[in-house]
């Protein structure tokens, strides 16, 4: 569908100053299209060809830029294109936009901005990153109940451009609190007569602007809506939020779960992994690694104070590795699974009991099968040892078996427990799992399994 | 918004045979949610309220019930209701629902559905899963370019009950080739007398039934769409899938990517934690943990080949855990992000040197930062060892440093080249990411301890 090669182009029908080919071919193209060929250029020649286009079309292509090209621009262009362009952009890009630039950057630009802008920009940026309220947009429809469905349509003609969606609109009373939602299917279904107050949908769904960006987000997912209005403590509609910022929410929060599991801090851009520099890299890596392999001393502790059984038994060190990542494996896995739930409001804390014994069941079955293995593995495998002669191959392969299985165990319960436990806390349950976890779960195995042996060995 | 407790007022109602208020209570309420009512109550109440309803209403309700809520109806309820049900449901989630449903079953069911629903049904369910074809519904609005835009909202008008969406209509000729697209927006902006050839935008984002639903699902989400056209080999229009179904695909992939990053396997649908029976949990957690216990028994083997090693200096066998675990965090990351950036197209397999050198980079510094903080613990963490007059303190820290680096370094490539391996293979990156990786390294990072061990111990 899309011809990548059309910078060149682009660029030759910029030197023709053949303005009318460019603002047709801007036209006949999606804004995300249109921004994916413009990143090529520069910030001037984009600014050139913006410069073209009705104000609109204007912001739509500027706000679907990559953040990196916005921010080239803004740095390029001066206070004054860069005031109109922010203006032109769809208020919830706008904010999200602005949050990213430096204080001083926003602080220089927002006087170059139109006046009614700047106000919806300091309303809308005011509300805590996370919430609904900080990813609603304000261009949104609203309808007065009074309206026939035939005024209404009018309106909604006349509002179009300005608006980001006109398939549903809000119905609101003198005092902007909402009171029902009408669709655009409902209004050219309905008698051109009939009143809004008569047809409107009385029973909305809605978010609150301190609500969750997230539970907003999952509340159009479940009801499969184009948006969700947004109202205050009094019930006033302030804004909606649109579907496809609800995709970008829920795969974002996805991601930053993905992110904690695998260790990685801090949030950034989802599709930033050549953009950022090493350094980047380097500093929302090492955190994690650094703060666990000090943590990982503390397994070499256990080892050290039981280092006069190692030196009897050599082998049983062999076992270590195996030992401890099936516990890492086992522990990620019942942490996975509860996580997910938690987040899906599958279940909730309460259920912590239930949860615990259903974990406890699995892990007894998955107990039995790897401490068989794992017997039966160790008789096998000792017979090539050199410290074979010395202990029981029977015992040590007993020992084995056992420490695995309450591992195992272990494991499990305490990858299903450190979420629960976290989000009593209200903490993000996701924080707790694969990495730290896998921490813990080496020091609790090495533990076991030093004890067992201690016990079952008789050293 | 929503009370629970509305359940035993049903009852109230259904036995009272007050068929009006339970009508008027199903009309207020979004389909999710009375389908929500609803599944607290017996398959037979279910049908008894469901009967009540239009076929539309009922359709949509019957499909937003859990699927295991579905089950237990078509089995309870006998051919001809069951029949009827699935041939009110919309085609998408009708042939969702027929997949998972035993082969005797769905063959017994189909020939009491409609006619065309039966034709619809036999269509879709050919399309493999996984393709944007496999989840797409038939259920679009067509408009012929010769239309007036004042007849096309007539006929969307007259169909709109049918139609999955009326937001967007889709234009084709004659051969049923889509040949452009308008919305609802549009049509009411347009003058009515203009033609639909007129105004249709013409280069239509599309997909192929054939394509991945992932990436059909991607660019809805890409150019914030309500809904994208699928067209078949000769570009004939055959289904569209809409943005609350992309959403869930995106949502479905993302879960399964992190369920392979935490070993477990099979796909299952999301939100079935406390369904699922200890016996299901057991068999889709089993595999990867026994095959990964399986695994690690090499790197018992590794240890093993080193016990005389071990026994010299025991003390080493201490850093072991931290050593396999460090390298195993510092794999994940670096795999983790590959596989995102691989996921999103940010990046493809011929940028793997460009990648790999990257990771060095990040590495380098990582390995840098570590080796300094592992070299200053051992010595002061060996002073306590028993072992610890045989070998000079230096060297053993400079041993544990150096392997930590290069462990660090090795496991950080490893965990970058497996998914670009993989995915020159047309392999899922995931697959080889997390629980495998962290066997893999720890396996390698075994090797690489002892052989730094021997060479700066001079054993």
């Amino acid at each position: 569908m899309v011809n990548p090669l059309l910078a060149p182009e682009l660029r030759e029908l910029l030197a023709e100053k053949n303005y009318r080919a460019i603002c047709d071919f801007c036209q006949s193209l999606h804004p995300a299209q249109v921004a994916e060929f413009l990143s090529a250029l520069t910030p001037r020649e984009i600014w050139e060809i913006l410069s073209q286009l009705a104000p609109s079309q204007r912001g739509e292509i500027f706000s679907h830029l990559d953040q990196q090209v916005q921010r080239n621009m803004i740095e390029t262009l001066g206070r004054e294109i860069t005031g109109k362009l922010l203006s032109e952009m769809p208020p919830d890009d706008r904010v999200d936009l602005m949050k990213k630039l430096p204080k001083k950057k926003r602080e220089a630009i927002i006087p170059a901005m139109a006046q009614a802008e700047r106000e919806d920009l300091r309303r809308l940026i005011a509300y805590p990153e996370g919430t609904a309220g900080a990813i609603m947009t304000s261009e949104y429809a609203i309808l007065q109940p009074e309206l026939t469905v035939e005024e209404a349509l009018a309106k909604l003609r006349r509002e179009a451009p300005d608006k980001e969606t006109i398939y549903y609109s809000y119905v609101v009373d003198q005092n902007q609190r909402l009171v029902g939602f009408v669709s655009l299917k409902d209004l050219i279904l309905a008698p051109p007569r009939s009143r809004i107050r008569d047809i409107r949908h009385e029973d909305v769904i809605f978010a609150r602007t301190t609500d969750d960006q997230e539970e907003a987000a999952r509340t159009i997912q479940k009801f499969d809506l184009l948006a969700i209005p947004v109202v205050d403590e009094s019930h006033r509609l302030v804004g909606i939020i649109t579907h496809d910022d609800a995709m970008d929410v829920i795969q974002q929060e996805q991601q930053e779960d993905v992110e904690k599991l695998m260790a990685i801090s801090g949030s950034h851009e989802v599709g930033a992994y050549m953009r950022l520099s090493t350094w980047d890299h380097f500093k929302s890596r090492i955190p994690w690694i650094l703060g666990l392999a000090i943590l990982g001393f503390v397994s070499g502790y256990i080892v050290q104070s039981y280092e006069s059984i190692l030196i009897q038994v050599a082998i049983l060190a062999s076992f270590m590795p195996m030992l401890a990542d099936t516990g890492g494996n086992a522990g990620s896995q019942s942490a996975t699974l509860v996580i997910r739930a938690l987040a899906l409001k599958e279940i909730s804390t309460r259920d912590a009991l239930r949860i615990l014994v259903k974990e406890f069941k699995v892990a007894l079955l998955m107990a039995i099968v790897l401490a068989l293995v794992a017997y039966l593995r160790v008789l096998l495998f000792i017979g090539h040892s050199s410290t074979a002669g010395t202990i029981p191959p029977l015992k040590v392969a007993l020992a084995v078996a056992v420490a695995l299985a309450i591992q195992v165990i272990s494991s499990t319960l305490i990858g299903a427990f450190l979420p629960l436990i976290a989000s009593s806390f209200r903490l993000d349950p996701a924080v707790v799992a694969s990495p730290m976890l896998t921490t813990v779960v080496d020091i609790s195995g090495l533990f076991i399994f030093f004890s067992i042996a201690k016990l079952i060995l008789g050293i």
